[in-house]
């Protein structure tokens, strides 16, 4: 089998303000790069995953062949991505031919599982373009500002509301606050993405979120590393800060940017860094 | 809108061996747990995920507002649990009613992406059974024993292997080795299913996996926690052990011990745990 050529190194260099002790800073930080990458088998689309370029063929084949549609490489004739280098959204969508005649049949796994499952990539399924992704998630209205302690004591809080972690060490949380730092969700859950949908779904169900009434959470913390993901459903349930004590990728500051939310990470001890929408922390110049 | 109970503590007591130094010990460990819960919107499913239990109710209108198939608890007249406490499969399957009227409406879903995403579910959609899920997955044939320093060479080695996280802090890896410890394959990503769907790829490709031909991998080393979706992975792959300098959930082990992989978790220093078939190591006693 032929596979196309790797391409990338998998690192975005990023602007961003560094707050801690005395003045607010500039300084640039280095991001893991994730993308969207979609799946063809014989030009047909049979996935979406979120990912970090690079090792592309191979993720298409380990991805097939864990899913049962190959049962090795001798039913690929070739991997290559679609399209030209430099041609907009190059190197995003791969298609895996069969060998000869039609060996690799990808009904297989639409038909095994109507919901199959692409890990990081919820929302964007059949979506390659990052600009309509960003554009899909729309704009965060709410006009908070919040302080730098604020975000410390948000990012603390979460770690003391670990029951769960505390005792097995093997699981994400995410918490939710309203501008003033006062908790008002938290949970744990082996899934980063169910840990924040669990503390969306209980302010839905007490109505701070998704209607007019109620008071609205300005701050999601999470643990661990901020996904595109993560951001995208912070945009869907207008929160306006996101915060944690890891690392962002650069999806996640691409979408936080776009939906007017300061994204906040390696918050630790007296340092914080916010990689966009900076007019958010209070104290700082600038609003749109 | 009513929600049913919430059940659960989130915590499994298992059994393992305790390495380190001197004797291996028998120790018990908490561990977080792992299963799947379906998500059905007026009886008909829209999703499966991978969950820890609790607060599902949450999780679930979370997920469905995130995916934009709720506008708020308005639309949403109860969500609970199928079924009745102590019946077979109860509490991993949910079911949430609209408010009177069909307000709620599931295709949204089905229709905007043919391949919705439910996270670290892969390969579990549509059954919520759990035995079924870990027959499905089969038994490593390989009869490989491998001793608890090359184990702890092999985690050492992936966290050499990672020069993009070494700049970002944001990412994951996962590393093939032979059974003498030697590296075949080596990869990082945002999703640590794609770092092991690379690694996987790259041994298939080489006819190194899913052929009679060449040496199979024995150890899969991950950063980070193990959790089902990992295990299965390194079952489809053949795949006799799989280390971490972190914790398991307890599906990951459940799956690893019926697929006769040996599940090896905080590697750190001279320690480490083994949750599963402590035969395949090397002067342990034992083999089924």
């Amino acid at each position: 089998m032929s596979v196309g050529p790797a391409g990338h190194k998998g690192v975005a260099v990023r602007g961003l303000t560094r707050l801690g002790g005395g003045e607010a800073t500039s300084a640039t930080d280095a991001l893991v790069i994730e993308e969207p990458l979609e799946i063809r088998v014989d030009g047909e689309t049979v996935a979406v995953t979120m990912r970090t370029p690079g090792a592309d063929a191979d993720l298409a084949l380990g991805f097939l062949f864990a899913e049962g549609i190959i049962a090795g490489s001798a039913d690929v004739g070739s991997a290559a991505h679609c399209g030209r280098p430099g041609e907009e959204g190059w190197g995003n969508v791969l298609d895996v031919r069969s060998a000869g005649g039609s060996r690799i049949d990808p009904e297989r796994v639409l038909e095994g599982r109507r919901w199959a499952v692409t890990g990081s990539a919820c929302g964007v399924c059949g979506r390659s373009s990052i600009q309509g992704l960003l554009a899909r998630c729309g704009q965060v209205s709410s006009p908070a500002r919040v302080a730098p302690e604020v975000l410390r004591g948000c990012v603390e809080r979460l770690g003391a509301e670990q029951p769960i972690f505390a005792r097995t060490g093997g699981l994400h949380a995410a918490a939710l606050f309203g501008a003033d730092g006062s908790l008002l969700a938290a949970a744990e859950d082996v899934g980063r993405h169910n840990a924040v949908d669990k503390v969306v779904g209980a302010l839905l169900r007490q109505g701070a979120v998704g209607s007019a009434n109620g008071r609205s959470p300005a701050v999601l913390a999470v643990s661990g590393r901020t996904s595109f993901e993560i951001v995208q459903k912070a945009a869907a349930a207008g929160v306006p800060f996101v915060a944690s004590v890891s690392a962002p990728s650069s999806l996640a500051v691409d979408l936080a940017e776009s939906a007017r939310i300061a994204l906040v990470g390696f918050v630790r001890g007296q340092r914080l860094n916010v990689y966009c929408n900076a007019w958010r922390i209070a104290g700082e110049a600038g609003e749109p």
